[in-house]
């Protein structure tokens, strides 16, 4: 029957050299042939294809069956299901299936009654519990009730589990192998078919229409007289990677037990207790062997799970090995040293979103999370600290040397100081793109956005939480920026560890990958942490965010209540100097590297304060009246700030501020070539344009500017100017944008919001039912959406190369950290992406990966 | 020389058949052509082509010219500008070339000297001021001085300005008549290129090289001994169109001079003072003959610019009558009836803007204007009235029988009341589709938003104008809603009339056009006004405006406020009989037509008041704590609303409002049907859709109240459904949607907003600037943006079509009354266009038009 379909339709036996493609037979069907290329020991075990399993309450067990035949024999039997891909999860494993009253006659002799009867009582629960749907609570309790001096009575328990069942289903328990199986197949199928299992499945990935496949494999007991038992063993560790026994053992125990129990053994020799390489060594020996050949069949390190029948070794499954992202880059790192992948297999075989936990303290995957709230994930990694309630707590806990998590209903630019002191930071709105979780994502600070559900009180300091209850000022907290929860108390942290290994691989993405990676930087020191992630140039500069220290605000703000020309050229005169100045460091530091900087974007209302209080103090530091502050302030208040007067329009209407923006640049670019012979290469970028005459009239201005400055300073001004698309009507426009630029950098979360018509910081009420509805199958601010979005970009590549061939394309924002919008961007043909330095890593591996997976075509 | 050129480079001789393309001569010079088939006495001239004119600074008359001839032979000619088209304007015509001492004295003998002076020193000053760019009143200044007790001694005049001159250009005054052309052809190419001249005639439609053409004609007098004198006539009303004479005529005088002077005569016998017709009958008659033979030569009714000379007729120019709206539908439908032109000429013939003035009162074109601020002009009309600051004032007024002006910084729902007892809307804020525009249309309501001029102080009741002078309550003004200007006091206002010409010609555009028209009406008033305009269906109707009646408003208060489900449904269950009221009155009234009813679209803090006294009065009437009513207002403020929780969103958020509108809809349509034989169309619009799954969901629920109320009913239900599209995610994914949807309804207002990434209600801010400096060709809320708003139409339209080849396909929004828009939407295919009642005229006459356009292609 070598590789050959037994009579019953598409179910094959599990032999070595058997075609058992994963699409029909899945993951796990695949995995049992794979391991027998090396002659481990496996118990033999036949495959259900998808089509079977989904069509059985058609069908028939054929006559001469060898597995019915076995059944027929006393012989028992595990269940299990093997979906086309493992993280879609199936049915749980029912084991010891064909027990009977006759099994159990015969198991009594070898394995004593007792054993006989709880592995009985075991199969009756959980054929109860996973086949007829009874409630394992109530089969639960039958042990406690039969619990004596000497331990649990399992005769007891065992008939009263029958009885219960009899009472339960108006039906015997049945003693018949085959009926068990049929009932049990049909079982994990209508399962599979359930509601709350294509949810979980479909959130995996899964397509509607995923199939279940099954195998059923002879059982090896794990129970008996001598040293029987079961396990899951890996022998790299989970947390570093390097070369680790990790797993765990229990002798008298089956399919998965050991991990649960807290009276399991360790696999290797342990100071903190006894150990399957003590109790058996042979069969330690032989795992690790198994494991060894596993590794060598999968090139990966893999966990398998295993049986030890009387100090023999059985393996019944093999996954990947459990790894955190440090661990995932050692593996693989250690793999291509020894010559098992290539360097283009290990760029692969990393997920690039797992370099987030890389770069971050992580929640030890080991501690024990309280979760007292929900929200958005917003900035990864995970803090701990006091509840704080004010920028200004914030900083007076840096002070301090208290760590702070810093509770706001939302962040506007008066938060800045304080976020830059707290270890992360909690809003109750906002979504993915908020204020707060853009400026913790440039400040790599963990952040939770949204957190809707809970209610926070500024003014009497205190947050009220779903169940009533309240958090205060100072109680300890701890937000994990990656799945979005609030947790109560300090669970244990893991801090990041960029080792040799993460270096090694990172320029292994870097030889590989042609789409440039681009850091966003706002400052100085931004622009060296880019650097320190290897970036290749920034890729915006957002120059609005140099104005929020105290001193240029006030200057700021002082340009927004000028009365006249001359008072508005007096600020502008004082904010010049302080440009420049950036822009001289920022420049200088990114030598031989191209900086693009946007000229300033947001409405200026954004520029005044927001509160009463701070109201009062601006009109007293400005020496003006309340009245007229607030007439001001009223006056740029706007209905939809998002759609308003800023960025170009900002630029057309005040165009002394580009102006001056502009003569910052150049003349930081002249003093910079008369003292040094660095080479810089900056980009001026316009943003929200939507015509092209707007960029004609700010150009004109601009090279206005150039060559005064060039006559001036005696120096040759080079530069690129571009625009930044961010409206839907620029990308359908590019046609005519393309000739009058050098450059476009489409600001995709802009063109989100507009494409969507969806405002980021209001889309935080609705997105999370929307993603889990499947309304939206992602979250379009985290992961581009390629079917709107993505198709505006297309026609603006399109329409832009049409007219310039050589246009230079990029994306900024934090799509250029999402991998999948890394790859979308590649293969559109952009020239690069920007994101913060944090995600860089993520956008070098995702471009390798791009590049591959095209070449690879 | 008839009809060649003569030796002078494209300089043609105008005679009867000449050859004067208006694209080569401008006008003008086609006009004196035309005029020339029948006869007409019109002196001799010629015409400098567009290309002689702006090159004429290389040129040199040729030797032997007619033109230069006969100047040295002391002939007078005039020099006029030929545009292309009129209404792009051009220098001031030039009377009396060739003037100098040798013709002054000429004209001595049969003038008399005073009127051979006063002709030289006119002259002089003309050219002084249109060739020599002196000041023209410093030569008014010398009439001043010359003023004697026998009335002015033009001869001390004329010496005086001849000094002038030589004082100012250092030259003296050229005597030699070519020279006097030379430079005054060289002026007028000059003037044509100067700044202020491109800007004027670029906002009027001309394009960025417009050339000009000049004619130059030999000059009948208008002065001498006998029945001299100038004039412009026209025989037709321009304030009816009906059958009058209209102009007026002055002894001894030149060009227009007669329309500036009060001393001028009629043209026809006038109880209020002389007339030509009494003057000097028989001139009288042959104007007549020569006004009715201009009519036959353009089909039109023309307006012709005279001289009379000793008694004789001589016609200089023609161009067609002054009209108003109202004029100009009367003047064609009488020609029709005449026989002189076709139906389809004459809906070609009419602007449909110019329906604007015809359905609104308007200020008589005679009366002054006191401009003392200027906006945006947002629904068309004119309205006088005392100044109101409150919506409670504007009901008050409107109690006591006054007209009232409502002045508001800006509307809000919560002002409708008023807005209703209101005579117009003056804003400081928004643009032109504000809520107050928009409401303003609905109405028909003159309406300026966007004085941002103007310093509007409701608390003080005051508005503060640029001049430091304030208006306060009680103060007349009047706006006119057409130019956007807030006039002092109250002139004089002609009221519309809409006449059987109106009706008449309006079915002439029904029985052409193709392109349906429907109209928006939220109220069974709405739809008795749309159908009053003769609409095809109802095109939009907004649910929520029937929520804002005081006591819907306040059970649409306790749903938001509502705690539990079961309050929720309370308040709901309160709303639908009044949905299903406004239902079932509404689709009676449009028998056999189409209802396109639009399911809740604004956010819901759209519902909650936004003053401190009116939550006061909002928690006292809900019986609720202050602290709760502001935590939910609170709880609902958006960023930017008009991206937020809004349309659809919010109809799958809170799902029990669509159902209870569905239900309202449908137990309308059954209790109809059951009551009466009259059938009902009712579409049912979900807005605000960005991805097909959304449409799905809502679709679901719709078709399942649909099946529950048709089998609680026995009534079965037909009915469309469809989506409005207003992202351009929805237009770039249409043909995903398509599948789900009967129709689409193109949302272009908000369409536009998130294609430009540009707020309608914040765009007032700079859009004025921007259309000014053409950065954008027009405002695109007000005409269709057809290279970026259109693309995304046309886009949807191929796509939606190309899935499902019978899709519906309209528009709605204001849009929809624009002539450009319509057009546009009867060229890509569009089933109809939907706008405010009162436009609608506007909208089927443009239909007519691009049938016509597109069938005579």
């Amino acid at each position: 029957m070598d590789g050959t379909h037994s009579t019953f339709p598409d179910c094959v036996q599990l032999v070595r050299g058997a075609d058992v493609p994963v699409a029909v037979y899945g993951a796990r069907a695949a995995t049992v042939v794979n391991l027998m290329q090396s002659d481990m020991p496996i118990p033999q075990g036949w495959a259900f294809s998808c089509d079977t399993v989904a069509k059985f309450h058609r069908s028939e067990f054929p006559k001469e069956w060898p597995v019915a035949d076995a059944l027929q024999k006393g012989r028992l039997f595990s269940l299990r299901a093997s979906p086309i891909e493992r993280e879609w999860g199936g049915p749980e494993t029912l084991l010891n299936l064909g027990m009977n009253w006759d099994t159990h006659k015969a198991l009594c002799e070898p394995l004593g009654k007792s054993a006989a009867d709880a592995l009985y009582f075991r199969f009756v629960q959980d054929y109860a519990t996973q086949v007829a749907r009874l409630d394992s609570e109530d089969f639960d309790a039958l042990i406690d009730k039969s619990m004596s001096a000497n331990g649990v009575d399992y005769g007891h328990a065992l008939e009263m589990s029958l009885a219960l069942f009899e009472q339960e289903t108006d039906v015997a328990f049945p003693q018949d192998g085959t009926t068990q199986l049929r009932k049990a197949l049909r079982s994990m199928a209508t399962a599979w078919n359930g509601a709350s299992a294509r949810i979980l499945r479909s959130v995996r990935g899964a397509p509607v229409d995923a199939g279940l496949g099954l195998i059923i494999q002879e059982m090896v007991l794990g129970v008996g007289q001598g040293e029987f038992g079961s396990g899951v063993a890996q022998f790299t560790s989970p947390v570093t990677g390097e070369e680790d026994a990790f797993g765990r053992y229990l002798s008298q125990s089956q399919g998965r037990d050991a991990m649960d129990q807290s009276s399991a053994q360790f696999l290797a020799r342990d100071p903190r207790g006894p150990s399957l390489e003590e109790i058996c060594p042979s069969a330690f020996d032989a795992l690790k062997g198994f494991v060894a050949q596993a590794r060598d069949v999968y090139r990966d390190e893999m966990q398998l799970e295993f049986t030890v029948d009387n100090g023999a070794v059985w393996i019944l499954d093999a996954e990947p090995a459990d790894r955190t992202g440090r661990a995932a880059i050692a593996i693989v790192v250690r793999m291509v040293e020894q010559g098992l992948i290539s360097r283009q297999d290990a760029l692969m075989k990393i997920d690039p979103r797992n370099l987030n936990e890389i770069l971050h303290p992580q929640i030890d995957p080991r501690a024990k999370r309280v979760e007292i709230a929900e929200g958005i994930g917003a900035s990864p990694g995970a803090a701990t600290g006091k509840i704080v309630f004010s920028a200004n707590s914030a900083v007076a806990s840096e002070a301090r040397g208290e760590a702070a998590i810093l509770v706001r209903v939302e962040t506007t630019p008066d938060d800045i100081r304080g976020m830059h002191s707290a270890n992360g930071i909690l809003t109750e709105r906002g979504g993915i793109n908020s204020h707060a979780a853009v400026v913790a994502r440039t400040l790599g600070l963990p952040c939770v956005v949204g957190a809707k559900d809970i209610d926070i009180d500024q003014k009497n300091r205190l947050v009220r939480l779903p169940d009533g209850s309240q958090l205060v000022a100072g109680d300890v907290v701890t937000i994990d920026g990656a799945t979005g929860q609030l947790l109560s108390g300090a669970p244990k942290l893991v801090e990041p560890e960029l080792g040799g290994d993460f270096h090694k691989f990172m320029n292994w993405a870097d030889e590989t990958r042609t789409l440039g990676v681009r850091g966003n930087a706002d400052t100085p020191q931004d622009v060296r942490l880019a650097q320190a992630f290897g970036v290749d140039g920034i890729g915006l500069v957002r120059t609005e965010h140099m104005f929020f220290d105290p001193h240029r605000l006030t200057v700021m703000r002082e340009l927004i209540f000028a009365d006249s020309p001359a008072d508005r050229q007096d600020a502008l005169n004082l904010l010049m100097p302080m440009q420049r100045g950036d822009f001289v460091e920022m420049l200088s530091l990114m030598k031989n590297q191209s900086v693009c900087i946007r000229l300033l974007d947001p409405p200026l209302h954004e520029f005044l304060p927001s509160s009463r209080d701070q109201v009062v103090a601006l009109a007293e530091a400005m020496n003006l009246p309340m009245s007229k502050v607030n007439a001001r302030i009223e006056e740029l208040a706007e209905f939809n700030p998002m759609l308003g007067t800023r960025g170009v329009r900002l630029g057309i209407t005040v165009p002394e501020i580009y102006e001056m923006q502009a003569r910052a640049i150049f003349e930081a670019v002249c003093e910079i070539k008369k003292s040094t012979d660095i080479l810089v290469f900056p980009e001026v970028m316009i943003p929200l344009v939507s015509a092209n005459r707007e960029v004609e009239l700010v150009k004109a201005r601009i090279d206005a500017i150039a060559s005064a400055v060039q006559s001036e300073q005696g120096v040759e001004l080079d530069f690129k100017l571009g625009v930044m698309v961010e409206t839907p009507r620029a990308a359908l426009r590019s046609h005519d944008i393309a000739g009058t630029v050098d450059f476009m950098s489409f600001g995709t979360n802009d063109l989100t919001q507009m494409t969507y018509g969806l405002s980021r910081d209001d889309a935080g009420r609705f997105m999370r039912e929307y993603v889990r509805n499947e309304i939206f199958p992602e979250d379009p601010f985290m992961t581009l959406d390629v079917d709107g979005v993505g198709e505006l970009l297309k026609i603006a590549t399109e329409r832009g190369r049409s007219v310039k061939p050589g246009l230079q394309l990029g994306l900024c924002g934090e799509h250029g950290g999402d991998p999948d919008s890394v790859k979308f961007c590649h293969d559109a043909g952009f020239d690069y992406v920007s994101c913060s330095p944090f995600r860089t890593p993520i956008a070098r591996l995702a471009a390798a990966q791009a590049e591959l997976e095209k070449s690879s075509q």
